[in-house]
């Protein structure tokens, strides 16, 4: 592939067709070509609103001899118009002549935002397809197509720019410019009709309510990377049009090097974990898994015990809040370990000078999340969803936002849980929902003792817990436990017990539930199911 | 919203246009609207084919009284086209009277393979953008739009069940027949300028030559999901139009229920996984990480040397053969074990008989791979990059598809590994690849001894490699060990030796890689550096 000819380069602007949805700036823009001395040809709304403002305008229809029609669905699909727009410049201009076709050199078009109509519940089909544009689409491609002679804009944010450049060059544009400007009009298409697949796509056969036939996304590269996963893969960030507030792709960096594609990758799993938590909660996450959660009466205290957990793996890890930091804590981190990445709602001033003391710790500020936790998703590109890629495909899932209180849980034990135990459970379960399967998680007073992750069994799992807790020199007598998913036979609670666990949170169903109930009442062991699986892969 | 309305159903065709780019089967559905009365509008090239077989049609030009012009740049953008395709029926009948606008109800288009012709390495940035079509996604766009009275065809695939339910209906489509055709248009469009803002936006601010400024794609639901990850999650598998042959996206189900969420990601891993080796292999997979992985003469070794790594995990397992599976190897699995999914290149019909005693058990045949490993990329939909979703964002990076030979490896230490040893090493570092990181994999004779994965620091990962090789019965003394990073500290080293590993391989790359090639010489193993890393989250 070569690179864009500079060929047509530069190319003044001597009449240009507007005629756009969205009417931000547009007086400002028209106005400013007019008195460049470029002609304007507009259509419906846009013609009223700039004769309203006494600005000159041709109305497409008068140019093209052929009247708007057919409540506007054709106006624009005309040969003058396109012929106007098309054109190659040298080379038709005897046919452009021949059919009084006039040179457009300049196209302002805006699509209706088929995405906001069909986000309000209410529209109907009829309303979905009525505001499907037909002939703004078109303008716009055939523009773009022809960028070396046509400046095509789709995006309000560039009428500042554009008159800039033209100011500074005479009344022209320059054909990198109209490059970039083309690209960004298929990017606008591609996006809008992408759109319309994934709503319409859901109502045919192959697609339903969740899915539809076909998946369609659009997303918009925020950052190249050094590198991906390992040194020997290129990788970029993307991020979605209009991300979560609180989330890794909406934060804001305040200090330190470029984010790294596992820093990004952890950053997430360590936000989306602090989330879960009300009180005051650290999360220190190393190679895609907490490995110390801590709740605590003030942040410098969570961190603290987040550490203690697993000093041996916080080093280099990716720490999360959920409340603003405050410099003693950060103080605190900077000053005891190495740390990749810190991420909060938000950073004191204060908290931001500690942290300059380590130039290359990456400190994020992410802002507030609303209580509880971030749900919904629409059927456009922001959908929320949760995807796992293979060769070949991409599992689409709706993501795991489901959590169990209090009140949910089925005590099956002849003990019950005391209401401290009851807190621990939850605070262990939420734990386990975000540490890989098969995860086990050991819990103290909303502090995590011992985190067995990432095993193909279970008793894995524990036996790691209970190693990790050992390890740190973390007491495991009086402990709770849980279990991402249900324990298959009575060997895990029987571990358990052995260790000293005094409580045990997981989902149930297992075809053996009775056995380890039993088990659990043998051990005097109070016991609770959730109902609910979290695996996490 | 609403479901789609019945109201137009169901249309007559009178009148049809037909401009396709590919002209497979246009022939044959031409004859048969011509011979059902349908009157033919046509252009340029597909005009010429049809007058050659004397099927007789209207020129389009003739129709709207204005040439084709501009080297087919403007053709079809007329509004007697584009009335005659969106005019409402019943509402804008008079208009198109008065404008002798006739009804188009049938519209046969379909566009310039974009993608096609700039994967031609050749292909200039001029001609990408002459074969970029804008009056036929125009038609296309438009006819979907007014679905309510015509029917859109773009898929060549679609002809002949149309012509049946025309013959069926007494000329007509059905409401449900044109709204599914409606959106299979706009997913075509979408697709046309999703790929064309993947070529071009690699050129503009934003873009480079691997990852263009938005990254955009379309991908075909080939199976909803009981759930996904979880049962409170909804999910799909999703496919790319032409997905790598011998990827568990393109492989077959012989037998068994359907794939589940869990299934097809373990599936993934497994078949990647077992595609390193190149004498027969087994892998068996338990929660996305490799948990026995064996060469042998034959299969059926290879499986019973798998199992026997961890006979525990291997329950439920995934397990993937890189060699036809035979009755004796099928029999042996489902005789001894409860398994989830089987898959192999091939399948004899003596081992799906074997398998059949199982119904449950999910066979699939993938189809052989080429030596080697599976590469290359275009830019298209068909990327081959690997995705990591985060909240409000995606990391996308090229697939891991690195890997070493014995020529590429750096012996660092006085004792050089043996013969047996090398192939005992790259045979660890292949499963150390695909086990979640930190992995550590001990290996003998080409068979797992222990498999430590998952954890967030490197001797536990170790720790745990050993006591499942303790646990399995096998003897680690005389076994390599594989990292998928380097060593930070020399402990690992001291632990290995401790554990009785005769070879250590590992990227190096460390600050203290002296430290931990002296320990090696210390306990005089034999370590060799890879200089690349795999990471795998």
């Amino acid at each position: 592939m070569t690179t864009p000819s500079q060929a047509a380069d530069p190319v003044r602007i001597k009449r240009a067709l507007i005629s756009v949805s969205d009417k931000n700036g547009i007086v400002e823009l028209a106005t400013a070509l007019h008195e460049q001395g470029v002609e304007i040809l507009s259509t419906g709304g846009t013609y009223r609103l700039l004769s309203d403002h006494n600005i000159p305008a041709v109305e497409v229809s008068d140019y093209t001899g052929f009247p708007e029609m057919m409540a506007g669905r054709v106006k624009t699909l005309h040969p003058k118009v396109h012929g106007g727009i098309l054109g190659r410049r040298g080379v038709d201009d005897q046919t452009m002549a021949e059919h009084d076709i006039h040179a457009i050199d300049m196209v302002v078009v805006n699509l209706y935002p088929f995405e906001s109509t069909v986000a309000d519940p209410d529209c109907s089909l009829a309303d979905a397809i009525e505001n499907i544009d037909i002939g703004g689409p078109t303008m716009v491609r055939a523009a773009a197509k022809n960028h070396a002679a046509v400046t095509i804009v789709v995006n309000t944010a560039d009428y500042g720019p554009l008159l800039e450049e033209m100011r500074a060059n005479d009344g022209c544009t320059r054909h990198r410019t109209r490059f970039d400007l083309a690209v960004k009009a298929y990017e606008h298409t591609a996006a809008y009709d992408g759109a319309i697949a994934n709503y319409f796509g859901r109502l045919v056969p192959g697609g339903n309510e969740t899915f539809a036939r076909t998946f369609n996304t659009q997303l918009r590269k925020a950052q190249d990377m050094r590198y991906g996963e390992n040194p020997h893969q290129q990788a970029a960030f993307y991020t979605e049009p209009r991300p979560q507030p609180a989330s890794v792709a909406a934060a804001r960096q305040l200090q330190g090097k470029a984010l790294s594609f596992n820093n990004v990758a952890d950053t997430d799993a360590a936000l989306e974990t602090v989330k879960l938590f009300e009180r005051p909660a650290c999360v220190i996450v190393k190679h895609a898994n907490p490995c110390g959660v801590a709740e605590a009466a003030d942040l410098g205290s969570a961190y603290e015990r987040a550490y203690a957990t697993d000093p041996e793996s916080a080093f280099g890890g990716i720490i999360a809040f959920n409340r603003a930091l405050d410099a003693e804590t950060a103080a605190a981190i900077v000053e005891r370990q190495f740390v990749e990445v810190i991420i909060a709602p938000g950073v004191s001033d204060a908290a931001i000078a500690a942290v300059s003391a380590k130039k290359n710790v990456r400190l994020l500020s992410c802002g507030d999340w609303s209580a509880g936790q971030p749900g919904g998703f629409d059927h456009g590109f922001n959908d929320g969803f949760d995807y796992k890629r293979v060769n070949g495909g991409l599992l689409v899932q709706e993501r795991d936002l489901g959590m169990k209180t209090a009140a949910d849980l089925q005590i099956v034990t002849r003990r019950r849980p005391a209401p401290e135990q009851i807190e621990d459970l939850l605070f262990a379960w939420k734990v386990a929902k975000m540490v890989k399967s098969n995860a086990i998680v050991y819990a103290r007073d909303k502090q995590t003792v011992g985190v067995g992750a990432g095993q193909m069994s279970r008793v894995n799992s524990a036996r790691i817990a209970a190693i990790k807790a050992e390890h740190a020199g973390l007491e495991v007598r009086g402990s709770v436990m849980a279990s991402d998913a249900f324990f298959p036979f009575r060997d895990g609670i029987d571990n358990a017990a052995a260790a000293g666990i005094s409580a045990i949170i997981q989902p149930g169903g297992s075809m053996r539930d009775e056995e380890t109930i039993t088990a659990a009442d043998e051990h005097d062991i109070a016991m609770v199911f959730t109902g609910m699986r979290h695996f996490r892969h």
